[in-house]
């Protein structure tokens, strides 16, 4: 199918849904006595126990469950600032992933403004409706902002997916790819294609794993701590810690022996030159949509020994639908007061490791979106995660 | 069952419920080739298409079925102000009956903020999400003040449903039961207990309505433009159009040959006394809730004609639940911008109009809730008049 008929199925397809999510009732009101129970004047005695009470809110209403996925539309997909209404059928598809793949309810928001102050009062005003929020599709570097602030103001999980969701299942993919080379966390030398949100939360979690040899690219060359040109309070932060030495050069030049490459940022920045120029076995994510820094196939020609993107139509698909949902369901399973480190990094290791030895190949280093292993195995590390380091509240 | 029994009941029900409203996928994502349709790479062409058409957000969202049902927690039922976390029983509640009456899909949202400013931006943010909003349980008088700026910034519905849906029943009963007496539109004198947001949304539809002899009191007694004590823009609005002559007095003075009492206010306010003081085959709408103003065995015993309450083990129920499923239903069919006066005048007309000649009764002035005929009649002219008034975008 080429491009146009695919987008004209896919128009078709929105068309006859009439919308991808739908609100339902779970209660009976088939008479006046269900409905003095379910609504006045029943509905009294849940409102007073929970006033009295603020935690009960998990008991008599769907908050437990309730996600929010808000996004002020700035950057969503490829398609950059869309604007709020026309950001909503991304927003409603990922409330979809989130219900089949971790039966969390989900809702999307959209918000008519890109100024840090209203988001930020928006979505903390509106955070006693729900058990979580899931932020989406919100450019760099306000991101960083807007998720920090939330996270001081709000009592449940702020969670940027772009950032840490892809952070978890890169972390999957890369633990789960060494295990196949002769490589070592502690050797093993990462060079990322792009600064942005996705690869300093990435290299962030790296860090954490183990992973002590990493190198940031943008379109301005390596970070360095004092870069003159493109550089935001994120940036310098990882610089100081990856590159204190300030290293300088551009991609090709930080590739030179290097054994990952981990592409977050846009089709066909990687060459295949660059990929001769690595270490042995190097290990290529290509994951800039739709279109990877560099044709699979060309990498392989170029000896490259793993190659992972983020498309479904390639080996190993780098999906954030392997993390989240499960992430929020384990979270939400344990009502807990946010989604830490432990809980990322537990998320990681219970996805790597749902492979068997026998399972983990060159083009099978992560588990189908569709094994049903996922959700029970990330879901039950992250609420152990939460229960451990005392966010849980049950 | 006694009070307590009945409280435990619906706690009982509300932990087994453990929320009234879910959200569901209406989408099939049991492939990877579903979820490239539903959501990346296929859900491109829709957003691109909204991005230049806006209203496009109609056909391929769920924007045009999707009503926000938010409050600020400070009215609540009779509970007064109890939080957002709190108020949510009540508004899931309400997203319920949406659902069941109207085929509304509706979500519910608490703000943690009782300022003005604070609850129009948050709404006015969200506004893009849904295609409709309506107000819940805020208190007078700045519902007024938030709903008017609203109406002012948004492109959808906007409905306080505690004043125009009231105000809707409260007609629509009021008319039939105009029917069953000697008594006209035009000389019938109304006089109200109440003088809150409610109370003064009927007095303004009534007076479109054709009535034109309304007094309302509240526990200052009459209103009258310029009283001291007790007044606010909204109260001293009304005073001037239905008391410019100033009379004053309280509730038993004003009750003197009155055919008709509307109650919005609280339980005992009418004594035995003021109904026998009343015109001949008074008219009471004892609405307060649960505990109407007058028990409805000592109206009758003094003569009243017909009586009316919120309550459903009482005959003639004045619920909005009769208008505010169906209201919506015709605005979203007709992806109306608003619901205007016009809109409200038609459903309150075709709700009275559903009972026929020998279905209505001094016992039956309103159809049953559960009643079939409400939908369909109520929304089709809800729609008509959103068509003829120019509201309409289809």
């Amino acid at each position: 199918m080429n491009d146009h008929s695919f987008s004209q199925k896919a128009i078709e397809a929105h068309r006859l849904w009439q919308g991808k999510i739908e609100v339902n009732s779970r209660v009976p009101v088939d008479s006046m006595d269900a409905l003095s129970i379910a609504y006045t004047p029943g509905v009294a005695a849940p409102c007073l126990e929970i006033k009295d009470d603020v935690n009960k809110s998990y008991d008599y209403t769907r908050r437990w469950n309730m996600c929010l996925v808000v996004t002020d539309g700035s950057a969503v997909l490829g398609l950059g600032d869309i604007g709020p209404e026309a950001a909503m059928p991304v927003m409603e598809g990922k409330c979809v992933l989130f219900k089949a793949f971790g039966d969390v309810d989900a809702f999307p928001l959209c918000i008519k403004s890109q100024d840090v102050d209203d988001i930020v009062r928006t979505i903390y005003l509106l955070s006693g409706s729900f058990g979580g929020i899931n932020l989406e599709d919100i450019a760099a570097p306000r991101c960083f902002e807007i998720e920090r602030r939330l996270k001081e103001l709000c009592d449940i999980p702020v969670f940027h997916d772009d950032q840490h969701g892809t952070a978890v299942v890169v972390l999957a993919a890369l633990l789960n790819a060494v295990k196949l080379t002769e490589k070592t966390k502690e050797k093993t030398r990462v060079v990322f294609s792009g600064a942005g949100a996705a690869s300093i939360a990435v290299a962030q979690l790296l860090l954490e794993a183990g992973f002590k040899n990493l190198a940031l690219c943008d379109r301005h060359g390596l970070l360095y701590p004092g870069r003159p040109k493109g550089m935001n309070e994120e940036k310098t932060r990882i610089a100081q810690i990856i590159n204190p030495e300030g290293h300088q050069g551009d991609l090709s030049h930080a590739l030179k022996g290097a054994d990952v490459f981990i592409g977050l940022s846009a089709a066909g920045l990687l060459t295949g030159e660059m990929v001769e120029a690595m270490a042995k076995d190097p290990i290529i994510f290509a994951c800039a949509n739709p279109d990877p820094e560099i044709d699979p196939e060309i990498a392989h020609e170029k000896d490259a020994y793993i190659v992972a993107t983020g498309r479904s139509d390639y080996p190993n698909q780098i999906n954030n639908v392997l993390a989240f949902p499960a992430i929020f369901r384990g979270a939400f399973d344990a009502r807990a007061s946010k989604i830490n480190e432990k809980m990322k990094m537990a998320a990681a290791h219970a996805l790597a490791d749902i492979l068997e030895a026998d399972e983990l190949s060159v083009t099978r280093i992560l588990p189908d979106a569709m094994d049903p292993r996922i959700r029970e195995t990330v879901a039950k590390a992250v609420f152990d995660a939460a229960v451990e380091t005392g966010v849980s509240r049950i």
